[in-house]
């Protein structure tokens, strides 16, 4: 037996990501994209982030931020999260804080910690493709995360230990979410969490994009309903993945945990064993750069985001056929479209790429049982005003010819 | 049952790093540490990552450096990498190579490649603390892995059938392995390819330590031994594992792996789902670096740490009672010592830190049986010349007290 045979079995774990090969499509010269969700770089808070650099090579910093560092993360750095965090109703400390590279890794982490083979993961239909891609490499059985109250603890215990597993995490993005746009409001929080401790599961809150809010009232993050319930973060089941890959530099890699500390404890030996740390010149730059223009520039991003949110919906408005529906996100980078049933996201996009030049992701690429067939994603992240008139209306034409 | 109980048996599978307790003790006031195995920080090439991360964030280039990029790593980066293998016999492209964050990180996806719970891994009795620690995760069975021939093939895969699992890996560091300081010969290469071939597993070539030899002829790495066996990389069972935090720095998280393509791409997907990428601007900041003055760099290394050790092998000699013995390193930073039986390296650590302020880390700690109690790691990469003396001194008084 070859040496590939003997990882085939390993390999048929993972799921090459749709989106990734899609990527590749984007150089294509003229090209609209709505595809790729990635934040626009004109935006990146660049002349700041080359002083906090320097700051962090100059001679008296080097012995610190080129050496290896301890596995929990940069002291100041978590020091600065732990205030933002109370700011937004999680009281913690530094102890409840777990610096990762980026939180696709606090994903994965927590795939590791909770997920053995055949045990069951509550995510949404649909979900974020990358949550899928990391709890896939410890091959769990997905069941539909209801937020509709249609779905009872039962039922969900029944299907687990049917496949011989137990439930073990719930998974979602309540802000925002990616490829949704939308938010959970606070009944269908607190109904979450009714649900996950009658589960007795984890739960696991992506907070990428709670930051990019563009009009609305904020919803407290479910670990602050949770701490409100319970009066500490230490009785919470509630883990919270925060970025800064949204707000500040995706590049960097930078990201980080909230959860109660024997839960940061089991990820800190993890992260040990898996990567050291995560990079410590990196680590103290983000935290010059955050504990100076934070606000500031996230501001400034909301201000530029909520425009070309603003125009893509005016534009889906005036250029959609009957029969199309899409959300109105509060903020985020993302509007989903359900096309008329019958229709294919997939088909649909090798059309609009040939006939148009216009890209956007399938919907099926997001869905745990690759249902959603007549649904696509569209962001308006990296797109400016008249790429998303013209994108917008020439989608609309492959739609109607389709 | 609580959300800390669900997760405890998954604990379990990780050991706390006795390692990570130790350095905790190292900022006791006076205290000289043979303990780290760390580089000396007044090594770094400090000025050249400040000119090098002031490039890659100059504004033509922030939208690459601080973008999302590609899995597999940097271009740039990875063509220097290939080049740097051709010249020490490995010839490769750029599709052989996947830029990992240090080389713990490839550590850990070899494991979660090719280890299912019960399988074997075959790692040197005492080996790496960290590979063992990024394979426990995978819960494996480990076995001794024998370079001087008193194990054949039948009894190995004999001791994983007994157990239920087969032998899929074997790791090893073969210059100048952290701990012991021993390279092993190519003769030793020669017949650990014939035993893994007739294993038909993985064998993990751990590189941390190879560009600091300080005398003694070079020998070939095990892939270049394997490409030269079989013609090419294509074919070989041998994934070599790459580094810059021994040359570079440590902290900007930097590591490589070279093998044949099927493992990079099933790697590539691991990576991509477990953190996306390294950071983009830790990469570019790395190559431009590495493409101006890595040789000579590593040449200043190398002089200062063989001065280092040539002082730590003249202090040993003056000063070790009889029944003492040392390994003699050709490069890397550590030298191993075997007390005599009956002596406890890590009663003898509580000792030296207590009434002579000398710090090492007790051998037990790299072996997977957790035996060789009698032995203990020195590390001279960090102390001077006066440091080395008068600790090696001290030591020597401690174990002639004991």
């Amino acid at each position: 037996m070859s040496l590939t045979q003997s990882f085939a079995s390993r390999a048929s774990r993972m799921t090459a990501s749709e989106i990734r090969e899609l990527l590749k499509l984007l150089d294509k010269p003229g090209l609209i994209s709505f595809a790729g969700g990635i934040p626009d770089p004109a935006l990146f808070p660049a002349q700041e982030f080359a002083a906090a650099f320097a700051r962090g090579l100059a001679p008296e910093q080097q012995a610190q931020s080129l050496q290896y560092s301890i596995s929990e993360g940069y002291l100041p750095l978590r020091e600065w999260i732990a205030g933002e965090m109370a700011k937004i109703g999680v009281p913690c400390t530094v102890d409840n804080i777990l610096i990762t590279s980026g939180s696709q890794q606090a994903l994965d982490y927590l795939g590791k910690l909770f997920l053995s083979p055949g045990d069951t993961a509550l995510v949404g239909w649909p979900t974020y493709l990358g949550a899928l891609a990391a709890f896939n490499a410890y091959e769990p059985r997905y069941d539909q995360l209801s937020v509709s109250g249609n779905r009872t603890a039962a039922s969900y215990v029944a299907g687990a230990e049917a496949e011989g597993g137990r439930v073990k995490l719930a998974y979602l993005s309540a802000d925002f979410a990616n490829p949704t746009g939308e938010t959970l409001g606070q009944q269908g929080r607190e109904a979450l969490l009714d649900m996950t401790e009658e589960l007795e599961c984890a739960l696991i809150e992506d907070a990428a994009y709670q930051a990019l809010r563009y009009d609305g009232e904020a919803v407290p993050p479910i670990l602050a309903t949770e701490i409100a319930r319970r009066g500490s973060i230490e009785d919470c089941r509630t883990i919270y993945c925060g970025s800064f890959s949204k707000t500040l530099s995706p590049g960097l890699r930078l990201g980080w945990v909230v959860a109660a500390k024997p839960v940061i404890s089991q990820l800190v030996l993890m992260k040990q064993a898996a990567d050291l740390h995560t990079a410590t010149l990196n680590q103290i730059a983000v935290h010059d750069v955050a504990s100076r223009v934070f606000d500031s520039h996230v501001e400034t991003i909301r201000t530029a985001y909520r425009q070309r949110r603003d125009v893509m919906l005016d534009a889906l408005s005036a250029h959609m056929p009957d029969g199309v529906t899409w959300t109105r996100p509060e903020g985020g980078m993302f509007i989903w479209l359900t096309l008329p049933a019958g229709l294919n996201g997939a088909d649909l996009l090798e059309r609009s790429i040939d006939s148009v030049g216009v890209a956007f992701v399938p919907g099926s690429a997001f869905f745990a049982d690759k249902s959603g067939e007549n649904t696509i994603r569209l962001s308006f992240s990296c797109s400016d005003e008249a790429q998303i008139n013209e994108g917008i209306m020439r989608l609309g034409q492959v739609i109607r010819g389709a």
